[in-house]
């Protein structure tokens, strides 16, 4: 998918939510545990349930590889459904991958080609040659880590370099100048609104994929409030907070309560934003 | 497998080689391909031949993902018969992972618990959280990249802080605070021998993991000369330079002199450093 159908979605939607899948079978309906895949019957009843709802699917690949080959099968079958049925979401393989050179493209290749996402989520610690294979991709991005929302995101991303610059700050100012660097967006933890003035400075343009909204206990007005452009620009991320609204046998509908909540809430934001048009 | 055990492999084949299975089928020899699984059929011939020669076998993710569903089966069932057959062989999943928290937990499941490898790498970019879920497993061990050897890996990992720490550095001791750091080991290419003595003025007594001998173009003498503790420490890995060294039907054989010259240079090194008993 390329950046200008994003945009359209986002404003034919008035939503730039994102929903992550990160499936634990402990946790999803019991009677769906009678399923041949009950991880992928969980999810392709939660997108038929959202899809009106959300831009963006954001499956962790942490979730699926727990489950073995049966993991990696389910991951196969949610991608190709999101594919054939739903074409017009934004499709986001959390993988956090990076390896050198020649391995990355087989990373990319893995994700764009083989299971044919539209994105995959990278680590920027090897820098350049990590990453550049992935954007070699055309209408296909990375999104690079860049500022986290988890507590061990402050142990190295906001240490400053002796010109007072934080790494999280070096990592995105640095992958401006790599190959392709328009094919970038970026990973920026809602529970760290504070960082986003400064992250607009240096990435104006990208997009910003943003998790910890909900469960994570960040807050969507305080993101937009520095994180939003004028093409929009944030993806917002809810996992938990949506998937899990109920063990029932009405999760799918209780889910789309909760992602309609967050999808009033855009709405509102974009159009007292004047984003709409 | 537990330090002590590895240490004493070390010792019995007087060898710190791993072998990595980074299986790429356009590489390797053609009348494989009539195999009903090819990557495995090669991995099994390679793993046969040179067992006595290496004390570590190391499959890179990158190159089984790239084959979907197809290339996790080859995965699997190449660990399955490390496990199975040699049991005494130290095993890696190159897999360079790290997410939130939780998300990690489910990674550290999928590599120890469901494919049952002795140690997996990952990236520190996420800080202690991402990493510290691989290291609750008793006998396992958490393999974190430091300095790598693409050239990338000056982007960010040499960037010296305003107290004059490069980032490697602050990722060494940072991770020595973590719970059950003693399950960490560490990635260090071997093209970059002269931070060795830096690295080890940091960690001296954990295991390195130094990809980049060979192919790469790092010297062994050297990394060595820096490297070794009183237990070995080092793990050197070689993986085109050993397993592509012929694309005929010999190729296992070939590949097993490739590692016996390796072999018997470690065999010197270690014999003259009087690390052999």
């Amino acid at each position: 998918m390329n950046r200008q159908k994003l945009i359209e979605e986002i404003r034919r939607k008035k939503s730039f939510l994102c929903i992550g899948l990160d499936v634990d079978k402990t946790k999803i309906p019991p009677h769906l545990l009678e399923e041949e895949d009950p991880v992928f019957a969980f999810n392709k009843a939660l997108i038929d349930a959202t899809h009106h709802l959300a831009v963006a699917y954001k499956p962790n690949t942490a979730f699926y590889e727990a489950y073995g080959l049966e993991g990696w099968k389910s991951l196969e079958r949610t991608i190709i459904y999101l594919n054939e049925k739903y074409p017009e979401v934004f499709t986001i393989a959390d993988a956090k991958r990076g390896d050198i050179g020649n391995t990355s493209g087989r990373y990319a290749e893995a994700f764009f080609k083989d299971l044919n996402f539209d994105s995959v989520t990278v680590a920027p610690y090897m820098g350049s040659d990590s990453i550049e294979p992935f954007l070699a991709f055309e209408n296909k991005f990375a999104i690079m880590l860049a500022l986290t929302s988890n507590k061990g995101g402050l142990d190295f991303q906001v240490t400053q370099d002796d010109s007072g610059e934080a790494l999280y700050e070096k990592v995105l100012r640095t992958s401006l100048g790599w190959t392709n660097s328009d094919r970038l967006m970026y990973v920026v933890g809602a529970t760290r609104p504070e960082y986003f003035k400064r992250i607009r400075r240096i990435v104006p343009e990208h997009f910003l994929l943003v998790p910890g909204v909900g469960a994570q206990g960040g807050s969507l007005e305080e993101v937009c409030q520095y994180g939003l452009n004028s093409d929009v620009g944030l993806l917002i991320n809810s996992s938990r907070g949506i998937i899990y609204a109920s063990a029932n046998r009405d999760f799918a509908l209780k889910s789309a309560e909760k992602a309609e909540e967050l999808q009033m809430e855009m709405a509102a934001i974009l159009t007292g934003g004047g984003l709409l048009s």
